[in-house]
């Protein structure tokens, strides 16, 4: 995301907060006071967001200072100080809310991916995203799962080709499908095609797939499918990824295993903004 | 949120999946294919959105056409057909991710707030939402909160006065605070102020407070304090209120119970768009 | 407002004015050449917009600089210097009349409504303002308002409740209207209900009406409703009241006078931006 | 203006005034509540922004009927139904102030326009307006005085050009300064100047402009300038003209008087919205 | 390209040419005339535009009819009548520039390509485009390019790998740019590897790259390299190829040609709107 | 074009290319990486874009430094060094494309407009643009021609009238026409006639154009109508002067030359960015 691009999503996001103004602060606080506070970690988890902070403050008032004081992907424990904000207290006050939603989502998404990528650690697999993402913040949500270690899948559907249940019955079958598609689509964009059972892996192979997708099989049927590719495609293991022990999914083999969980069910890591006296 | 500034986010949203194009749609399916599907429910919920999932369908082709089969705020059981889309087959497919994000954010959000409004049925007592809401979101979010039966607190730092610690500490005090800003808000908003100790809700009270905050405040102060209130201020229950009883904190009699949970900690209703062969 | 909506309605003014390029200044006027200048009032008045000033020459060039001479809110005198302008010549040019344009017309507003107050001073009411505003300059026109004086009335439909006589009708009386709004709107909002007789003054009260607005009401009526209200609900005196002496209304007891021709009806102060040789 | 132009103007317009909700409406008023009502003249006037008024309602609920009932630029008296508006109840309360803000402005400078239109009757004299107009209304506000019967002057400061004190100084005399324009410019645009004296008409006619202004001449001094030009350049009268007598300024025989005033001191046209029961 | 996105830039295009108004048209042209005209090739070619020119007018006037006579991609020769436009005067006169200046850019786009096309037909070697687009019309053009037979190349930096010479200095080497790009871009593009010696080629095979560009080679060096390849890699030959034999470069077995030229050095056909009496 | 609005063209121009980021570079170069390159051109021309340089790295990264080492509009030979662009490696190479893309095109313009002034050097006549320019780029790309040694036409539909075929046959022949315009457009603005024929030149001339445009009139005939004109008005040729001896029209004593290809069918002149190791 653009350092542009981030600043049109902020300027909406604090206009839709702060709208015609800050009616509390404006009037309690006076316009010179000054403020200083330390955003803290009440739970444990994998920081994200510390930049997107720092701009939030800044588009308000440039001379408000944000010190990160962790690393942007660092664990942290409960009462660990991740950053330090001082200045205007005017300008604090009214940003408060807008980064501390932002900073506690995708710490959340990064903590919570994390514990995806240590839970097969060792295997060789790769957690990555999807498209499940909220509406407006998938660059966000996104880099929040980079931050905890994952991998992204396509951005959306235009940088790449997955090839669905529907498309096939569209086309006329995976064959039809993928040769539809090959010739047609820029050739720096791989082809991922869906598949269920391993009469469709065998199919997909065949059509010249890049990726397949191996969608809500068992982990039985998922190693078999991983053999039979035989390192001729990428796999990657889909379909309520978020319910499963994904150490099992892993040790089939599949090189990927994309989890809308990591950004759809997010759980907001509890940071607070805490001012000194 | 009108309809003009309703579609401006879609447009925003479709933009970020669709970006330059979908190739794989665009190739795949032919331009006067047809289809034909339902959104189905796959978890009990109430559902939320059906008129955000007409506008994306019609932004995108206005040949597509959306039937709901539910009433907005109907409780649906497992296996419930939502709504019936049929259409051009290409703005199916181009919309379907667009729409269930938000149709499964949406409605979960409805479906935990009739969990909390049923939790404290026949106490009197109001469940209401929060601004800790997803950036960009905000209209909507607070929308699934009352279609769930909650009610809105302020939108924002603009339409209602909440006057907290920061405030105070700044202001030198809660009369001080109540003081500044009465008279400086329009007339047609309220002052409310979070307190924490009796001493504080006595304070409040005394500046004229129309609305009282009990924060992070224990099931027996926070009843001793409704008692002193004594139905001359609204009274407002506060602080982690996801984690707690809401039955046993709408007992000590306050007016409103405010979540932040509703919507900063959202379980999408798990729903899919199935087609018809 | 914020200064980044500040700066969008400034980049639209002066696109408005500029639009292709001052074709008569960048020929005329050597790039390198600097100017100075004053912004002189040529009749008395309060001075409105200095911040707007300094920020419309901002955008042109950041060289400009603008010192004001006098203090936001400040009456002056015929032929006091208001401010300083000094920079790049050509900006100076380009940004004088939007600049003026907006001076002008915010200080107009402001005199008039310091006009008003003066009128009722010492009476203990307050006067306000109405949504009868230039579409797109509401926040400005508030602004300018508050600078002069007054109070604010809601900014829009959207953060207080007014229940007019179409609303009564609508909804079937005004204890039904209050009803359906009570209960429906963020707590945080207060009720205003509209009344042209004692009688629906008295129904306002019992419905429990936050404010009271008594609509084009002569004096010896609306001083018998404040009785009636008796400091039970907030009252306001509505209805061409540009047009009739202030002090009698005030005379009355009302709480606020809410004046439409403060915003729709405004003659610009006469400034004047003069450049030393 | 374009349609699409005005469109974006008038959202800007209704998102300014509805924000995140009308609260009022929407409670009180029944979803599938029906409206009529008239716009109606409280006092004689020009008529100017009908298209305007019915665009404003089209973008809220394009079941709104709006239908003029005079012609736009029509006089009307005291009492005139001017247009009638029916349709869902909602959309015709939220869309009405927006519509009457605009209405009642527009058709004020379309009063004043040809009031200062009568005055010079017969004259050959023509009434122009200037760049002192509402910033972001110009265009409506030019329209308005198009359609009192006024001439418009260039649009801003890209469509034609202007040479005042301050270019004749910053290029070195009038002569220079026209000559440094002249053949940088558009051969398309016409080149004006400023002057005071008849030495400086007489520098600007040897000069060549096209377009001589006669900047706060009294009127003798006036009529001898427009004999010395002698038809070789369009004349125009300028300065404070909204408070001289326009009758006695035409009779110099100036091609035209260009009045600030009639945009930048505008008294709205009373007219309000009055529903049938 | 999204209608939505579509009509946002023909937004832009049509304000930048009507700015404030067509003010020779609107006068000249009485508001009810209707006109009929075609768009006549003035030269052969491949038309490409088609589905444009239909919305340019419907964003003016959805009264006015824009019916297609040939098919989109149709070649065709001296004084074809491409489409017919009729409808309101003012507006088909106010979109005919609009219309002409992409009808005939695009088309012109897609002439080029087709001959280029056919210089390589029977080789199995595909003509793509480049990043040398016009700013702005990246995605119209390359829809040119493939409507005169060309394929894609990435539309942008976001959706393909291509690792370039400052790349490979910056990374360390051809090895190490593919390691740090490989496992941190999303699995589904494919990461394409400038080279300009046998030696590069070999490297970057090794390293795993999807596309080796064959950059600047004469055609020996480049068929030696493509043998050395030996279908391992997609392979593209690229620079100053608007310049060379494209049918040489062909028979040395590269997959893609990719030529700037198609989109940088664009010369429009000739096309032209012709009125009907 | 103001900052702000090149600003926006800009913005736009980086969105298209760089989107959702460029994955390349992000990846393969380190963040701290410092890279400095030279603007070299390749071939001969006028130099045409530098600001539009300058403020494309400064919207990505502030700290790249652009140093242009010619001055706007210079003409350089092969080889030279054009401008220096140092600081941060990711930036400058994110800003490569777009910088490039809109330097060549622009010195492009401006080094063919150089060429069409040079050829009717001495004879009086000047060469002026169209509005057959890039949709989007129209400030621009009439910059570059101005830059080039050009004239300006009308900027749009807005800035100047030219009465053409359609209009006249809509408005009942060209005195119709001129006396529709007249007294209804801005009076700072020319009238112009499209002829073809002495007996339109005649009657435009007494109709009182401004400027009469001499319309695909062989040389011989434009020689007459510019004999008949006697200077009581501008002459324009047009009409495909982009295949004609520009000299030979110059000759006929016509004031101007307007030439569509200047901006139409433009060939970049050939700069490339070289790096320095």
């Amino acid at each position: 995301m653009l350092n542009i691009q981030l600043e049109d999503f902020l300027r909406r996001a604090l206009a839709e907060d702060i709208g015609t103004g800050d009616i509390t602060t404006i009037n309690c606080v006076p316009r010179d006071a000054q403020s200083k506070g330390h955003f803290i970690a009440k739970e444990p988890g994998v920081i994200c967001g510390l930049p997107v902070v720092v701009r939030v403050f800044a588009l308000l008032d440039s001379a408000v200072c944000v010190t990160p004081l962790v690393a942007e992907g660092d664990r942290v424990e409960i009462g660990t100080a991740i950053a330090e904000v001082s200045g205007p207290a005017q300008a604090v006050l009214q940003g408060e809310r807008v980064a501390l939603n932002l900073l506690q989502r995708l710490s959340g998404i990064a903590t919570r991916t994390a514990e995806a990528v240590a839970e097969v650690r060792g295997t060789g697999t790769k957690i990555c995203d999807t498209r499940k993402t909220t509406p407006g913040l998938r660059a966000l949500e996104k880099y929040a799962v980079k931050t905890g270690g994952g991998s992204n899948h396509r951005f959306g559907l235009f940088d790449g080709v997955l090839i669905k249940d529907n498309h096939i019955v569209a086309a006329g079958g995976i064959t039809a499908a993928v040769e539809a598609v090959w010739g047609n689509v820029p050739h720096t964009v791989k082809i991922e095609v869906e598949t269920t059972t391993l009469a469709e892996v065998e199919e997909a192979l065949q059509a010249g797939a890049d990726i397949i997708m191996l969608d809500n099989m068992d982990t039985a049927l998922m190693a078999e499918a991983v053999r039979l590719i035989g390192g001729r495609a990428i796999t990657e293991a889909s379909g309520n990824m978020g319910d499963r022990s994904l150490r099992d999914v892993a040790k089939t083999g599949v090189n990927f295993i994309s989890i809308g969980a990591l950004t759809h069910t997010v759980r907001p890591t509890d940071i607070s903004l805490r001012f000194s006296e």
